[in-house]
């Protein structure tokens, strides 16, 4: 006997990406495993002090902002600093253009419900973030995938398609230090996407959590700066972003800015999906980011991840043997590797399981077609040692099946 | 020259309830205006003290729980506390059969996603509650409306249609002060409702935000205690409910409890809206509730809402002409009252809100057939001062009209 409610769900159909994910996030909580898996932020950087007094701040300040009900669109002061921050960093928007999410997944869901339905085609990186084609499953978009190398999207192969008539309802990418890859699109092909943008009405969805993690000294153009440089405002480009790696992922809260006719329509849906995000974490973010915390914290995270990378790359080049090969970021979370041909990275996962150490197998990240010998690998939350440590492992378990 | 993502929404339409309700708490902001729109709990109640120390305990405690990402099902020690407390309040679940929510507005849209078509049929009570219309807009269900009176849902007309073979796909009701009305489903009532869910085996979705704010000193049974006590366990309710009026709504955390499998699948779902329930929203309301603030604090607010309901209840029987008649509710936050039939509330919102009184017109809790002459008023936010001057001006405005 059980509730009747079970009855809705006889076959258990699972989505399997999904699924893989949370088993994934499970594994990272083993102590005596080395996880590469996850896409977690270091810890031990979180900037704790200054969230608790500006939790404080927020509550005993400002009580009734952070703990009564508040409108869809967001904390005022939190979409006013969000647009002053933008503006300084070459894409100038209005308060009134921002929205407040619970995290930039919302955002993903947001354009999902408004924008996509059934058979609607969207034209994504291949590989792409799997954060995607989990939001948008429920909407059945068929992908169009477009090839990535190490200057990022292939934009004559999206003119090559939009040539031959074949246009996606929007093209989505992370144009900065792309997860899972890690790769960048070189300033002269976000060029030449937004001029074919331009030439055949592309809107197109940049998602941009890392273009401020940067461990070269150079911080990357975004698609919206560059849209904005050449049209004078965001014409094609509707931006999201997060203060999940900036700040932390814990508190949940992330933004798009845009057109504000799109932004007040997405405040209409998002009410009747959670009515407005956390207004304590908000407030907290808010309080902790008008004393210019950003701008203290953003550089330490830059040097200790800019280290995890460089020890990375260096003991991959030390203990991975000839036929893998990997990217080499100059920023973001992530390395994406390609193993020989015929190993496939799941296989690889349960013997490197054995061996203490994990990663996140290709699969999930592909909307369409499954390349089954990559995988990505994290190098923000484990320490160098462990970094070190975890290479030296997962190059045994590469050996032990080669 | 504008964005180009605005080419997705040409004409504008909108929807319009949601509208409706985004202007009616832009209204509630203006000082001048005694508000008895809104659906807010005091603002003077908040325990802020308590609040600000939970969120001091969580960061500097337990920083990594409440800043690192978490898994979708929520904060393991939030779900331990809410099964026990709900144990406690005859409804026995294990930690692993609650699931938290970002609010209770998003269980409804898990709901809505996973069990819901366009063309499904769900019953809901004839004025319902609106969060739920919002919710299931984009997924276009049927509604099979059912009468309500002073003892809440006519069970004999719910029996009359499973009788003639018309099977909603389920039952969504709130049982104990209901939102809008104030009624509560009579005990007896919800026995005859649990026993005719076990004849035609129909699922029942109840919300509950409401059960423990009752003034009259005696707690009304859920509709999950009332399944559980009629077969040992929670069969055909799917329980949800929210911190929101039990401590604030600004933190956004809500629940869902059913069966195990259930609630792993809504995981499952939630990870693709927003990966998690902000981890600082979750965190506090652990640390506030762990050290029994809720026993402190709700016998404190029911002091407040008690008088408040008093208070309007005996200006209503001053002030209001014959012909309007009102429910007169033991708890909750709502009062629902029925103008003469050639009246129309939103006529009398004009002519009120130039008297400086706001309510909010019955249209929008109307599932399908909309009586225009009924109209909504809390009276958990104003004050007893602005309760006894709202409803004179009320008063004075449908004399007006009259």
């Amino acid at each position: 006997m059980s509730s009747i409610w079970n009855d809705f769900f006889p076959n258990n159909a699972e989505d399997v990406t999904s699924a893989a994910i949370t088993a994934l996030l499970k594994v990272t909580q083993q102590p005596s495993i080395i996880s590469f898996a996850g896409g977690l932020p270091a810890s031990e950087c979180f900037p704790v002090e200054e969230l608790a007094a500006a939790a404080e701040r927020a509550l005993v300040e400002h009580p009734i902002a952070a703990l009564q009900y508040g409108l869809p669109d967001g904390y005022a002061p939190l979409r006013a600093f969000v647009a002053e921050r933008m503006t300084k960093l070459k894409v100038p928007v209005l308060p009134e253009q921002v929205l407040i999410t619970s995290g930039s997944q919302q955002v993903l869901d947001l354009i999902g419900r408004l924008i996509l339905d059934p058979g609607a085609s969207v034209a994504v990186e291949d590989p792409t973030f799997l954060g995607v084609v989990q939001a948008w499953a429920a909407y059945s978009p068929r992908y169009i995938t477009l090839p990535l190398n190490d200057d990022g999207l292939d934009v004559d192969a999206l003119d090559a398609l939009l040539s031959h008539d074949i246009h996606p309802r929007f093209l989505y990418l992370v144009s900065c230090f792309q997860n899972p890859t890690g790769v960048t699109l070189a300033p002269e092909r976000k060029r030449a996407l937004i001029e074919l943008a331009a030439r055949h009405n592309l809107p197109i969805l940049e998602d941009d959590p890392y273009s401020e993690l940067y461990y070269n000294g150079v911080q990357p153009p975004t698609l919206a700066a560059i849209d904005v440089e050449m049209h004078g405002e965001p014409r094609h480009v509707l931006y999201m972003s997060s203060f999940s790696k900036l700040l932390t992922p814990g508190l949940r809260v992330g933004w798009v800015a845009g057109p504000q006719e799109l932004i007040a329509k997405m405040a209409q849906v998002k009410q009747g999906l959670d009515v407005h995000t956390s207004n304590l974490a908000q407030a907290t973010v808010y309080e902790a980011c008008r004393t210019g915390l950003l701008e203290r914290h953003i550089p330490s995270v830059r040097a200790v991840y800019g280290e995890r990378l460089n020890t990375m790359l260096a003991a991959l080049d030390r203990h991975m043997p000839a036929g893998v090969s990997w990217t080499r970021p100059v920023g973001g979370m992530f390395i994406w590797m390609t193993l020989p041909e015929q190993l496939e990275a799941t296989a690889l996962l349960r013997v490197a399981l054995e061996e203490q150490v994990a990663f996140v197998p290709g699969t999930p990240f592909y909307a369409k077609t499954i390349k089954r010998n990559t995988l990505r690998l994290n190098f923000s939350y484990p320490n160098p040692a462990q970094i070190e440590t975890g290479i030296a492992r997962l190059g045994r378990a590469i050996r032990s099946i080669l």
